[in-house]
């Protein structure tokens, strides 16, 4: 059923208007109540399996109907396994530490007033996302945990599977005396919601988008609130002039090959001059045998020529290629004089996303981590291990490319900010 | 000289340009060289007063021939003490600890990696001003140590006072061997250039804007990349049930009278029913002395009626009344149930800024400091201390009535973020 704009927009303005108030209630919730609802919550999710799987169907079978391929529908479907994940990610959000009323920096000012700051819920976020139903219980135990309110926007692709587990999240949150507003599912599958939903300042504070780089770009340009944006990934893997080459030869292969799709594999080696003559063709073995693709500058083509199985992998790099993001068994590959254009290459061609160096060289390491500007920079470490769980936040809402408030893996905390706190004694200004 | 559009994004783009690159130079300049140009900065503003004083001279004949009231042309005055209060900012900027390169929160994680934050630069950020050209040398400053590129926009009014200023920033920059880049004023006073910088996100991370409210709403609305904005103060003082009388009356009236027109004097007051008849008569003899007119609520005004004097000034107030930020001797008041009430009714009209209670209870202060909505919430403390150097920040570029990002007085450390570290061993994912 099509309806129209101005109804959408009143649609969304009075979840809006819900969420709000929601979120006001939110941020004063005890700590016990939002873990009391996330375990019910989990409870739920294995009680109604089957349900959930009787509401799963016609999403999938819609998708199949529809001709999607079979990673699409294997994401958009919810197996018993998926749903043990489900349950056991409300129960490990319920785990961690409550961000919320944290107060640090407190210090007595010549004034005679303690200042101080205090963590605190942003107040509502706008979650947008596409067909995998797992990030439904995902957003909501984050923004239970955080004292948040939400309003999801799951795909249309899965609004059967998103409705009913958005019914249990209502169920588990009026349990534990929470309000059922603080999570809300966007009811119609109408494109005009995610319009409506980007430019309400006055009821949504920060809109998270998980999906495509087209999704995110069109957002990020048409939002009117501030968007927690990830764009791509665009990883580097920079072997110095000093380094044990096994290790490089090791990291770089776990980097680039260890899984093709994640947004934190490796897509471009950068090889300092001095060192290409002995690791290009201990890694172009590797990649020959895994059948990477290997897009090379002259001098590294030079040197993988003369190793066993790589010629027809070996391609010329275009200019294109230093900016790509493959997500495929694809590499670009370029010999560079030494770690000053390591970091000028990568910060002008990278995403920001991570990038590592791989050196023995104490100086070439910290000028690494200082210089390159990107949300994670590693030093002798996959750029694999770029992940919430990974770097122990318990948790990921998304991973942030930009600098303004969060970048990297956002957990709890980047669903929070500081406001200053002052203990007086009746003080007063002169 | 009008110039086209066009013409001006190229302008503006061009400054773009060249200050992203010098913002990748800035990142990484020694904190030596940083305050030895804040330094140079402090000594060439002295040296050159009288050339400033001239240079002022034309905006300020201006402003007088425009009909611009007096405190306009104090605004935009340069005089000797305006001069040497420059120099001493930003030497006291040059005795800031740096905030680039901390790094913090490293903890070993169970794969072998040590996980941590460095907090770096946010690139390039556009500062857009009105009459007062102190705000190029306290922006310019600002800039330099935090190792960020900036874009100055002052008002067109002081456009002859803001070269002189950028002309001696630039030499102090090239004296400590920094790029003169880093800060650049935009040379044109057209309005299309506000416009053009708003909306560059490839070459400026983030806007700052000081001014009015209008200017403020418009940039908000218009801009495509974050703005720290700082809207109304509608600061409120709530005065519990129980609490030390003296106090009370005292702190009130500080956060009233003292100055009128900064964002952090109280607007509203809110008094406890239990307290009205102790306190209103003891306040209202304050107000009533110092013509301070007062916009009641029924309960409060029928209190007020019987200070002697405070008659004339006593007012009913209409809804707007709660919503006002005043800048002038008005204030409105309001008798409420007790801290339920006033936690809701400044959730609801309060503007986020500044509020504070003064209250004898301890659990009133807890709740009233967690779930108070604002960028500063107090207890027994006037507003007024709502301030980056009262807090202790040594420097303020904004105060933020924003949560995102950052919240309240904005510092050295808001024209910053936190960037994720690994430190590893060669270890890989698996």
């Amino acid at each position: 059923m099509q309806i129209s704009n101005d109804s959408i927009h009143a649609l969304i303005t009075d979840l809006g208007v819900r969420a709000r108030a929601a979120s006001r209630f939110m941020a004063r919730a005890s700590t016990a109540a939002k873990n009391a609802a996330l375990l019910e919550l989990a409870r739920l999710i294995r009680a109604q399996a089957a349900e959930l799987k009787a509401a799963n169907a016609p999403d999938v079978q819609a998708a199949r109907d529809a001709g999607q391929d079979g990673a699409f529908v294997d994401r958009l479907t919810l197996t018993d396994q998926h749903i043990e994940l489900m349950a056991q990610s409300c129960e490990q959000v319920a785990q961690l530490p409550d961000p919320v009323g944290e107060m640090t920096d407190l210090r007595r000012r010549p004034s005679g007033i303690t200042v101080g700051r205090m963590r605190v819920p942003l107040g509502v976020f706008g979650m947008i996302y596409e067909s995998r139903p797992n990030v439904t219980i995902e957003a909501a135990s984050l923004a239970i945990k955080s004292g948040n309110a939400v309003i999801l926007r799951g795909g249309s692709e899965a609004i059967h599977s998103n409705r009913a587990l958005a019914g249990l999240v209502a169920l588990a949150l009026v349990d534990a005396d929470l309000p059922a507003d603080a999570v809300q599912l966007v009811p119609t599958t109408d494109r005009a919601a995610v319009g409506a939903l980007i430019t309400l300042p006055q009821y949504v504070d920060v809109i998270i988008p998980r999906g495509g780089k087209g999704l995110i770009e069109r957002i990020s340009a048409e939002a009117k609130v501030p968007v927690i944006k990830h764009l791509d990934g665009n990883c580097h893997v920079y072997v110095d002039a000093e380094v044990d080459m096994d290790m490089a030869v090791r990291v770089t292969d776990n980097a680039k090959t260890q899984r093709y799709s994640p947004c934190n594999a490796a897509e471009s080696l950068l090889v300092a001059a001095s060192s290409a003559a002995a690791f290009l063709p201990r890694i172009g073995k590797v990649f020959a045998q895994k059948g990477v693709e290997m897009r090379c500058c002259a001098q590294s083509r030079a040197v993988l020529e003369q190793v066993p199985g790589a010629g027809p992998l070996l391609r010329d790099a275009t200019p294109a290629d230093w900016s790509a993001e493959y997500l495929a068994p694809i590499i670009s590959i370029k010999v560079v004089d030494g770690l000053d254009e390591a970091i000028a290459h990568i910060n002008r061609y990278g995403s920001g996303h991570t990038d590592t160096i791989l050196t023995s060289h104490h100086p070439s390491a910290m000028r690494f981590l200082r210089e390159v500007d990107s949300a994670s920079v590693m030093v002798n470490a996959s750029t694999r291990f770029a992940d919430g769980f990974e770097f122990g936040l318990g948790a990921e809402i998304g991973i942030s490319t930009d600098k303004f408030h969060a970048r990297g893996p956002v957990g709890l905390e980047g669903l929070t900010s500081q406001k200053w706190m002052v203990l007086g004694n009746g003080e007063i200004r002169t």
